[in-house]
């Protein structure tokens, strides 16, 4: 590991226990049955807890969206062409795709990344490149990148959030783009949670059961190939993972390091986290489960980071979508927080004595 | 029945399906795996028809929040004093309370209304006086409210959506303050679901294991004394009911016959939504639920109304806090339909030829 991510690991402490402490005290004394909204209060908690802020404010929001392309689409895992990545990047720049309309509606930034689509991106207004090589390689024949390239990209990820971070940034959350990632993506989480890849594994954007068959047993065999060590997250990331999902793990740690919460999208984000995890198994502290996808083994994914998520609307988009859906409810926690009134301020008579 | 109610019920007819038709048709080409917005797809195509708009928009939004008392507080049903429901009104006209927190995060005003709190109140800016009665009389012991103010509270109730509607009105939420009222609540959902009253009473503001028994015999007195006739709504609603719950069945019809979608919050709005589909069985069409509530009885309540609640974040603070939370998926359901780029504008590879 490189001294830069191992320093940037050693700076993710604990969460602030006194201002958790606040909070609590404070959402006790709020204008409302105690507990009566429910997981908004313990997200409140948990926020002030990430930010050591006993009111915290989430205004500066951002979904960083990460792509990169996957050797492993060679196999045939994926119903639609490779093209689609980087024709997908363009559309994310010219505002048209699900994360444009979503982070417009909750006020975030998207901010574009090109981790390593095929064929790159001529110099792009509202594109960030930190292309570590032109996709990965086919994992079912060998690693899909080297460890070097695993490192450069968790830190390519925490160089972004570091940027990010510079320019004022109070909430993070995580997007990716990459035909083929959720194979990569299965791949990680039968790793790290030691289940069976038929467990795992989904249907992605739209696979038939034959097709499905067909991915599980490539995954298989990247694991057989590969003999990935899940002691070591980066070996794992290097084997069976993929460039933005590198971006991903570092974005995730970057972020818990500045003290900001870091909202988690679906699968192929999950998959970064349990990397992330691997690195500092603290770092899920930081994190918020935006919803559960409908891709099989999310759940699973989940409950091995210990994360429950907030949203179940049946989603399977990626791109960051549902992590700026629960943005907005993260908003929510932290102003009905900071914004409602008190028992005594409002002169509403209470059941407890302040 | 008066021939105003009845006009408005006549007036309710089906969704428009040439606008769905047209709304699901571009859903199939947005720059999307099909599906994979989910949940926010089929609200998208259903408030398409709701509205007659292939693609609605959902900008001009209001919580209505109706409160009254609740004669049936003398037996005892509630943890907080009654002139909680009092405090609260001006807490709400203040901007102190949770509803008016989250309905300021999402765009939305809130109409305050007193449809018969004890005491009552000197004219008040922002508070809108529709004062049946000074609180129900006790269901206990007889009916809750003669005939007539039934059919005043639910003409109230359209009266008041008539006037956000004529001042440019998208969207309608509905919101609900009334110590005792989530007993009422449970008396109406028993009557309608048929369901012995232990299994659809639950905690409220937080009742302990005696407390809620007192509560549940309270309600079999209620239904005992009064039997209400459930192919009758008005009948359920003058024995059982609340002002507040009469003025919001106004809501939710008034709402439907003006092509709005009313967001569904919680128990009590769960209640009346109960009543007005007890009028007009069609109106559930028009209605969305925001939540499952932490109230024992109201994931029996939603699937008695056919409908299924898009957040499930043990919320339990009514005031229509949850459908202020999901006007803003209702937002991102429509945004997304109308501001997505299909496959052809943003240039990206389909699996299906257009």
């Amino acid at each position: 590991m490189s001294g830069y991510l191992e320093r940037v690991i050693k700076s993710i402490g604990p969460l602030d226990g006194p201002a958790m402490v606040a909070a609590r005290e404070r959402q006790h004394w709020l204008t409302k049955p105690r507990g009566s909204l429910g997981r908004l209060e313990e997200l409140s908690v948990r926020i002030a807890g990430i930010t050591g802020n006993p009111t915290p404010r989430l205004e500066r929001k951002a979904i960083i969206t990460m792509a990169a392309d996957h050797g492993v689409v060679a196999e045939g895992v994926s119903l639609y062409p490779q093209a689609v990545t980087r024709e997908m990047v363009l559309n994310f720049v010219r505002g048209g795709a699900g994360i444009n309309v979503l982070a417009r509606l909750v006020g975030a930034r998207v901010v574009v990344v090109d981790m390593g689509v095929i064929g790159g991106f001529p110099p792009t207004a509202g594109l960030v490149c930190q292309m570590i090589d032109f996709g990965t390689k086919n994992m079912a024949r060998g690693p899909a990148m080297t460890r070097q390239q695993a490192v450069d990209a968790v830190e390519a990820g925490i160089g972004i959030v570091e940027k990010e971070a510079a320019g004022g940034l109070d909430i993070v959350g995580t997007g990716d783009m990459g035909i083929g990632n959720t194979t990569a993506s299965a791949a990680i989480c039968a790793v790290f949670s030691g289940e069976p890849v038929a467990k795992v594994a989904g249907r992605g954007a739209g696979l038939d059961d034959a097709q499905l068959q067909h991915k599980i047993e490539v995954i298989e065999q990247a694991l057989k190939v590969n003999r990935p060590d899940r002691r070591d997250a980066l070996d794992v990331l290097s084997k069976v993972g993929g460039f933005e999902i590198g971006g991903l793990v570092g974005v995730i740690l970057g972020g818990a390091a500045r003290r900001i919460p870091v909202v988690i999208d679906g699968f192929v984000s999950g998959a970064a986290a349990m990397v992330a995890a691997g690195l500092c198994p603290q770092v899920t502290e930081y994190l918020i489960a935006a919803h559960l996808s409908a891709e099989a083994g999310h759940g699973l994914m989940l409950r091995h980071l210990g994360l429950k998520p907030l949203l179940d609307l049946g989603m399977r988009l990626g791109e960051g979508t549902g992590g700026a859906l629960a943005m907005y409810l993260a908003e929510a926690a932290v102003r009905t927080l900071a914004e409602m009134a008190t028992f005594k301020e409002a002169g509403v008579s209470d059941i407890e004595n302040s």
